[in-house]
């Protein structure tokens, strides 16, 4: 891949950065093939490093009338981290070669060109994060036990492209079974183990069944039921309405039909527009940060405009599909099958917050990276599709939707309500936003394993779990008022509840420099803490040895005495 | 005053409570000459005690049909500080004497019969709050230059009935000339000092000039001019739009006449809703309010309810008339007088705002105090007459409105924005809000000084300052990410910047238990923090006292043994 070819202009000095929070800049730009720098070489004014993969979309403003413009312009990049900035270039001519190669360079076809496969960490990694969460060690309690295995019949992606090469399945079914479930299921994504919870009752996940002449699938039912057992209940939650599944049949799709499920419950959750993937959850959040932008506002005005994105119904819809789930296996020890339609974005989400709500590991750390391995990466989430375009971009398709934002406003929403229950801060969620958009780490490339297998991204790109999980950067995300609660976190899903996630969704509008310097004492005061009982355990013993040293003197001091005596006697 | 009258059923048990919170609990209710008491007797169950000044509106619901109950019912008790309770009786008489008792109790016409005249604190009192803000000790470092004195002028207060006793005015104006101008003010409430920011730049308050046939007050320019010099221009902030000024000019009141008064300029400030009081301010409270209490609301239509109630949009329009405030003084140095109507409601949200915005002393535990009590007590807000009802009584009148409580969310909203610039929590906030509607303490009790002195509140109650600046009490309202801030706080008045007080607002619908614990853990740490530092000063000093001991002891045992080598020798 040659990037020379879409760079006329390298290097251009004069060029005028105006961006939040600063007042512009007067530096020399550099095109490079990955990245936009801005550079003014004076003290205290920070480079700009913009990685061309960050810009939504460019949009040029020339100076003077259209049709006979000389005196440059102004590009507007908006960024997939949310931020706008501005470019003010002097010559028409470098005006539109910059804008030709940020349009071009921020919109590279092929995954393989990305800096993820040039970008070389100035670190040694400590941990391979690309092999930290396999599926042998995330269920290692479960495969110790009698009753699961691994299944090979993925390895070549041949009856799920978008499951893993290896899949978690019960001893009790066989390969053929799942083989027959698979090519019943759209995609071939047949249920598959989700979580299991501490009372034994399974959280299982598929995509919706083809329902083709009403024909059944003894082996899908025969899996699903394998999980019950004799006599008990589960629920199949149907993440789309009665009409949308309805239209999905018409297409082939649909649900299970009652009468060969019969000891299956279907609870029917609205999350139509998440499950619909046609481009109304990308709307509903451009229509949302449009208002958020716009800071000219009035209360009245901003606070219709968020109303009518719907960004926080569709919050308040997934916590409570998300919370129903995780009360039928804690409260019921009911077992459950979530599916949507492609078994992809509200399946997902609804799986994934559940487990947060219920299962204290993935409120640490290390827990949160395995689950966005386990239900997002392996489970087939298509990061490259989805997250192709953001809300800024007019270039968008309806394969592009931001569910796995979704999923971490409503990570930030329990954490908004349960502070002292996450390991990390919401700064954290805000780093995987960024990453899974544009990135130095290959993690969040390709749409599924088999992608990123046929990319080599565990041998060509760094993983984002090992630059994350260096110590000083991991300290840095650590929560300070942590204390592990091993109780499941049930929120309030009321409307008055919902947090706006301004720490987000306004940073690059409203300062929050006065906020982040708190949280940065708060971090200091438990550095200090932590420094503080290692003094005095040092100094405690310092003072324990010199006392023996002092008592040791004593007694020398008292027998040279004796001896002393006993020479003058 | 006998109370006993009242309470028909001074004991009953059996009573069911039921609160935010918490499981039904069954108890016996006593009802005292100022209590509502709820005692179960159990372990772990706290007592109900229940000031009856706190209950907003008591509602009664029987059981069984209207005309012909017998099996008692249900109080419902809506209280001031926002809190919803229930009481279920299950006698119909003992029902009706419980209903009759808080209804007659809960509006008390006569402020002497209140429980701050009968509380006795039981603990000692270290320093009197009564006494603590004196206009001299306020104003010391003026007093001490050659510009200022105190005038007695208002002794009597016949001047002003809503002025303190004395005043703070410039020496270069005599009595008669203050005498002339308070004629010439709504309420004699003439031109007084509210702030002297560092620049030497003054912010005045005022009542509206009374324009009777156009006549002109020289007394009121000569002091309005003494405070600008030649040649200087000043601001007139008026907080009405110019249609409620030509509204109060036909009832005899109005705005300085341009012609007079040429050095000053004249800006409007569209703060009717709050300036005019006439009860607008608490129905866009009641409205918020009533959409908080609605747990069932979706999103949208929760936010559509706040949007209507107005209440954001009133913080924003008075966080932009007290920031044009301290832009003027801080940026400009030019002097500034701000007044409404009467001087009370909007004049007094905007000088108090922009003495926050300006003074970090403003921003201190005592200097918060101080300014409440220089500019809403000494300033002669009328508490008692503007908390008499709340947000949910129906038995309101147009005096009655929550101008305090707005002031107090706008201390809430810089708070929010400049979290480490303030010395308390805005838990001091809400407890200050509690304090103004319902006390134990007499701090805000009557409408003036006059009214204060005239009950001898100061000998007869205890004053709130008291209690707050207990060091117990001081200690758990301190902000552990305080860091004294010098500077001016400018905050974003954009309506994304807003925040929804929920700490306040939903602390009775949506458990804060578990943001409580946060803010515990951060004391905890500070706590801690202080006691390490101690311990390792204590152990280093143990440390070097043992050193010298030992070094001591070393010459002390050479000493020895060189004497022994000399006797062996």
């Amino acid at each position: 891949m040659e990037f020379a070819v879409h760079i006329a202009t390298p290097k251009l000095d004069g060029v005028i950065l105006h961006g939040p929070f600063h007042e512009p800049v007067d530096g020399t730009l550099c095109v490079s093939g990955h990245h936009l720098i801005l550079s003014s070489r004076k003290e205290h004014v920070q480079e700009l490093w913009l990685l061309h993969q960050s810009v939504d979309i460019v949009e040029k403003r020339p100076n003077g009338t259209n049709s006979n413009y000389q005196n440059g312009g102004t590009l507007i990049l908006k960024c997939k981290d949310l931020r706008i900035l501005q470019l003010d270039i002097g010559s028409t001519e470098e005006f539109l070669n910059v804008y030709a190669s940020i349009e071009r360079l921020s919109n590279l076809d092929s995954p393989l060109s990305l800096y993820p496969f040039f970008y070389r960490p100035m670190y040694n990694i400590i941990e391979d994060g690309h092999t930290l969460f396999s599926l042998e060690m995330e269920f290692a309690k479960l495969l110790a036990s009698d009753d699961w295995r691994i299944s090979t019949i993925n390895k070549d992606y041949s009856v799920c492209p978008t499951y893993s090469a290896n899949l978690l399945v019960p001893k009790a079914i066989d390969d053929e079974t799942i083989l027959a479930a698979a090519n019943f299921r759209d995609g071939g994504r047949f249920p598959v183990l989700s979580y299991r919870h501490e009372n034994g009752a399974v959280l299982l996940r598929s995509s919706q069944p083809l329902i083709i002449n009403n024909r059944r699938c003894r082996a899908d039912e025969k899996i699903l039921n394998h999980f019950l057992g004799i006599n008990k209940k589960g629920y199949l939650i149907e993440t789309r309405s009665p009409n949308m599944v309805a239209a999905c049949k018409a297409k082939g799709g649909g649900t299970e039909p009652d009468e060969h499920y019969p000891q299956w419950r279907r609870i029917y959750k609205n999350l139509d527009r998440i499950a619909n993937c046609k481009g109304l959850l990308l709307d509903s959040f451009q229509k949302f940060m449009d208002a958020c932008n716009d800071t000219n506002c009035t209360p009245d005005k901003w606070i219709s405009r968020v109303d009518s994105s719907n960004w926080l119904t569709l919050i308040q819809n997934t916590l409570n599909a998300a919370c129903f789930v995780a009360q039928c296996l804690d409260k019921e020890g009911a077992s459950i099958l979530v599916h949507g339609s492609h078994g992809m974005d509200s399946t997902l989400l609804v799986t994934s917050i559940a487990q947060v709500i219920l299962n204290p590991d993935c409120r640490t750390v290390r827990g949160l990276q395995a689950l966005i391995a386990r239900e997002w990466l392996q489970g087939g989430y298509p990061f490259q599709t989805r997250h192709g375009k953001f809300c800024y971009s007019n270039m968008r398709n309806k394969n592009q939707q931001p569910t796995f934002l979704l999923f971490l406003d409503c990570v930030q929403q329990l954490h908004y309500q349960f502070p002292c229950s996450f390991e990390f801060t919401t700064q954290m969620l805000i780093i995987l936003f960024e990453h899974s958009y544009f990135s130095q780490f290959g993690t969040f490339l390709g749409n599924c394993d088999a992608d990123r297998e046929k990319m080599e991204i565990a041998r060509k790109t760094t993983s984002l779990w090992s630059y994350l999980n260096r110590p000083d950067i991991l300290t840095s995300l650590l929560n300070p008022v942590y204390e592990p609660n091993k109780c499941a976190i049930w929120p309030s899903v009321a409307a008055v509840s919902l947090n706006i996630w301004g720490e987000l969704y306004h940073r690059w509008i409203i300062d929050q420099s006065h906020q982040k310097k708190a949280m940065n004492r708060i971090h200091t005061l438990v550095q200090n803490d932590k420094k503080m009982r290692s003094k005095v355990i040092k100094l405690r013993n310092e003072l324990l040895d010199l006392h023996r040293k002092y008592s040791q003197l004593n007694e020398e001091l008292d027998d040279t005495e004796i001896q002393n005596v006993g020479n003058q006697a």
